[in-house]
Order: C-alpha cells, then structure tokens, then sequence
C-alpha cells in the first residue's frame, strides 16, 4: 500500500545503544552508548536487551530535553517471542504503545505507522523503535549459543542494538514523505541460516512497487539502503532489480555497514535492531548534516518461528519502505 | 493516547470462525462457521490456525462480495510466537501487511490502528484481525496438551476462533467513532494461570483515561465489554473502578460469553480469539440489527512470554479500546 504523506513528518532526534561487538566495527564513534557487557548489567539476556531500549530511550529523551509524559505514543517491537524486550520496557515509561512485529522490517513498520498516526492528526509526536540482540535472537531462533555450531557462508550476525527515532509533526530538515507497506512473498526458502534468498525478493517486490507507485526511479534517490540484506541478499536484490529494469548504483545495506569485513561475521548483519541503529547512528544524522538528500529505507523481515522451521516450513518474508528527505527537499514542500 | 475520528470509520462486514467446543457454546449459531475438527483438516496446530484464519478472511471477503485484491490493508496478529499464524496466512491473500503483537489486546489494536489508517486518509478499507487456537496457545504458554495438568480455579480456557472485521471509509450504521490507545501496567502478578488479575488493572486505566478524554461516563453506554477478563477478572475490574467512583452496571466479557458454565471453563474463556469471535459473530450484528447502539470494546492483553514466565518476571499487561456506535448514533455524525 503506497503512502503519501499530506505533510513531511520530522525525525526530529534520533537515539542509538549498541553492543560490544558493534562498538569494535566501523560505526563504533557514531553510537550514543555502546558496552563492554552485552548483558547491559543484568542477569538475563532478555533482560539485557530491555535495558538496552531503556538506555536508548533515556538518550533520546535526554537529546529531545523532554520528559517521558511528552510522548504521545511508542510504536515498536524486537525479534524476541511475544515482543517481550519492548513489552517489558514499556513498564518503565509508560507510553501509549502500539506493539509490532514484522521481524527485521520491525524499524519501517514503526516509521510508516507512527508517520500515519501524525499524518492523519492522532499525535503530535510519536517513536518508532526496534532492537534485537545476539544472544536472544540466536538462542531463539537457531542453536543454543554454547553450542558453538559452524556458521554458514550464507548466515548473518544478529546485531546487538536498539535503534529509536522521535517523528513530529512540528519541525524541520529530514522527514519521512511517503511509505509502502509490504506485502508477504514466499518463495520457497526453508534454510534459517539463509534468510537472504527469502528476503531479496520481498525487498525487489516492495521498491518496485514503489517506484511505480510514486512515479520515481531509483536513481531520483541518493541513497537506496536495505536494512539487513548483507553481501549475498544485496547481490540476489540488484539481479532481481536488473531483471524489471531496475539498476541499484546507489545502494547499501545496514548489514554491511555496521561491521567490517574482518569481525567475521560471513554475509554481514541481521536482526530489526541492524537497521534501526544504522539508520539512527549513521545514515539519519547525515541527512541532517546535509550529506544526504532524499532516500529510501527498505527493511525486510523473515516472518518464520522456530516451531515452523521445526515443521518444515518455508520462510514467507515481508519489506517496508519509508522515503526520507533531507532539509533541501523539505524545505520546498 | 485517546483518539476521536474526524468521520465514522464503518465496520461494514464481520466474519468469524470457530473451534469444536465453541461450536457446543451458548454463540455456535453466530460463527460463520465452526469445526468438528480442531486441526482444520491440517497436519499441525500452526497449519490448523492458518486455516482457521483464511477460511475466515474468505468469508468476510465472500460476505462483502470483492477479491483479494480490492482489500487496501490488513493489521492484525494472533499469539503464536512470530505471529506466524497470521504471517503464513498472508502468503495465500498478499494484502499489505501491518503484523501486531499486544496478545489478547490484539483484535483492538487492529480496529484502532486500522480505522487510524483510514480516518488519516492512507487507506479506503482495511481488515482488523486476530486469532487464537487452544493448542497453539496452551502448549506454547504453559504445558503439553497431552501432559493433562489440572487447572486451577482462575484459569481460562484459550479459544480456538478467528474474528475479522472490514473497516472502510464509506458506510453507514456501525462505526468506530473514538478510540484510546493503552499503556503499559504491572502490578507484579507472576502467576501465568492467572493474568487476569495483571489484566483487569491495565483495563481499568484504559477505561477510566478514556471516560475523563471522552468527558462521557460508563452510563453513557448500553455495554461496556471487555475481551476476556472472565469471571474473576471482571470482579475485580468493578473493585477497581468502583474505587475511581466507576460504576459498570452494563458490563459483560466476551469470556463470559463464548462458553455455558457447564463447559468446564473454569473462569471462562481468554485468547485474542475470544474478543475477535465474539465482537464479529455476536456484539457487531446486535448493532447492525439497531439492538446495541453505542459501546466501548475494551480488550486487555498480558504481554509475557514462556521465557519470561521462567526467568520469575511479573506479567506486564495492556487494554486498548474502541468506541463503536451503531447506526442511530452515526447518522447524526
């Protein structure tokens, strides 16, 4: 479903805590907090991964100068069963909270629905919010961590991390304007540690969809990111692309940004919380710097559960899509 | 976040479909259609409540006469981890897709965000839907279906139903006119046969938040009717309001509803199938038939998980609810 937003809808501050691991990659000085104990000081990682939206959280308040009784609503979610991180968080801030989950596309589905809940003139400002964690998310979904399994050259690196953006309707510079909501593509994948064959194609279904929609190309955009595609899906995406005329020059993928080739992480990162803090740390500042001007956020999920991997399930996979615009486009609107 | 629509968002179809037992209760003339046959011809509880889903999606969609391709949105979710009942059925419709999480607070989520969609001008039509199996849900959130471990006396039976609704932006009769988004609320229950008591205070605060935005008061309505507190959460949602100076004397509780005492359901019915069933088979056409005119629909969910539940963490809970008029009330909109 194509969106256009009536007004641009201000990212107004963004907030960002990473994991040990993420702070030893490239992006480690772009992060407002990054540990030295992925358990964030608690006793489970469950707990750590609260924490860690908690912390997140408090960043963007704190940057924001307000108080927690100033948000209006909090959409958002994570990887864990049941949404338990966000769920648990919520407690201590007491948000109107709209829980989500699409898996890795988590971040966009909590852009476009908190952008639609300003938009159509429900709040004034809203907080689209995501996270995953390694070692909730591994347990979770794949083999228990001490178990040391051989990874894949397919396989990922679920990101410790949480991502939050403050969206408003009062502001100006970088803004969200239009949006595509996805829709679910199985293709036939059943392999979890190849989650990529699965979501290249929801992301090529979701841009194509909304180029046409919008009645733009992909080189109109200074940047086309992906939110966790890695090495493997982004080379699947271009050829998928290229086969609907599409040529993706100017794309990059959160997944193979927020580590460097050397941590051995084989086809790059995953998890909604990849996304949420690229886009908060690295990409979104840069477009209120001026460094970026117009682009698209597409991020994918992987829709499966470890119960139908177990049932020999295929992997049905879904992508969101937010265009931002910097203040140089804006600022004409 | 209390939220008044500008215009009537119409709930022009409902549809449901129910399990076995709910075929034996006091509502099996109401469904849409019930089973002998809890797996849905499947091979596993998962696949049963997949198909439970899209046999009901197909009735609403043959009710209302259109295709697949004429419905704008879906917003909705179940209880499986990943909400993968929901996500797997979204492979055979391919409607654009917005995955919630808020458990048995579900199915008003979707209503709310769903008439947000429409009432901001993004969308023409969009389904709210939720489900919940009996198998799925007890196996999943407390022990092995054939494990046969007695229940206690505040436990409640998890309904094997799927509920979904049609909003749309044209219409007449039955609408949702106003809504309030809820909040996070823990009183440090743990006891995970027993959410009702983490449950009726979360309902509580959304109700009384929602009366003092409205400026309405509880005898405005001809039923207030929450999702499925039962029966001993509904005794202490009226302490608890008693308390605020609340009285509800037109309540009822879908949990109450859906199941005749003599059906060993101890406190009575829970899952977010149980609001979703019982408003789209029972509430929704007494108000097309001008019997109900004007309701609130409070559904409440507890948001822990299995592993939450082991790790000795209370139960954080959440109440959404929607103000639905019926046809008197709209037409002087």
């Amino acid at each position: 479903m194509y969106i256009e937003y009536k007004k641009p809808v201000f990212i107004t501050t963004t907030a960002s805590v990473a994991g040990k691991k993420e702070s030893e990659g490239p992006l480690a000085d772009s992060f407002d907090e990054t540990t030295v104990d992925d358990y964030f000081g608690m006793d489970t990682w469950e707990k750590a991964e609260s924490e860690m939206q908690s912390r997140c959280i408090k960043h963007l308040l704190h940057k924001k100068g307000i108080g927690k009784g100033d948000v209006n609503l909090l959409c958002g979610g994570d990887l864990c069963n049941q949404i338990t991180s966000t769920a648990y968080t919520m407690r201590e801030f007491e948000f109107p909270f709209l829980g989500l989950y699409n898996a890795c596309s988590t971040m966009a589905e909590g852009m476009i629905t908190a952008a639609c809940m300003i938009d159509g003139g429900f709040a004034d400002n809203a907080i689209a919010l995501a996270s995953s964690h390694f070692c909730t998310a591994e347990r979770q979904f794949r083999t228990p961590l001490d178990y040391g399994g051989k990874r894949t050259p397919t396989a990922q690196w679920t990101v410790t991390g949480c991502g939050c953006v403050m969206l408003e309707k009062a502001g100006k510079g970088t803004a969200i304007t239009a949006a595509q909501i996805g829709r679910v593509v199985d293709l036939g994948v059943k392999d979890a540690n190849n989650m990529v064959d699965a979501m290249a194609p929801a992301a090529a279904q979701t841009i194509k969809e909304y180029l046409k929609n919008s009645g733009t190309k992909a080189e109109d955009y200074d940047m086309i990111i992906t939110g966790d595609l890695g090495r493997v899906g982004t080379k699947l995406l271009k050829e998928l692309l290229e086969k609907e005329k599409i040529t993706l020059n100017n794309h990059n993928d959160c997944g193979l940004m927020i580590f460097s080739q050397n941590q051995n992480v084989q086809s790059g990162a995953s998890g909604c919380g990849c996304g949420a803090t690229v886009m908060a740390a690295e990409i979104l500042p840069k477009m209120a710097n001026g460094k970026l001007d117009n682009i698209l956020f597409i991020a994918t999920g992987a829709l499966m559960s470890p119960a139908t991997t177990m049932q020999g399930e295929t992997i049905p996979c879904i992508a969101h899509l937010v265009n931002i615009k910097g203040q140089r486009e804006t600022k004409k609107l």
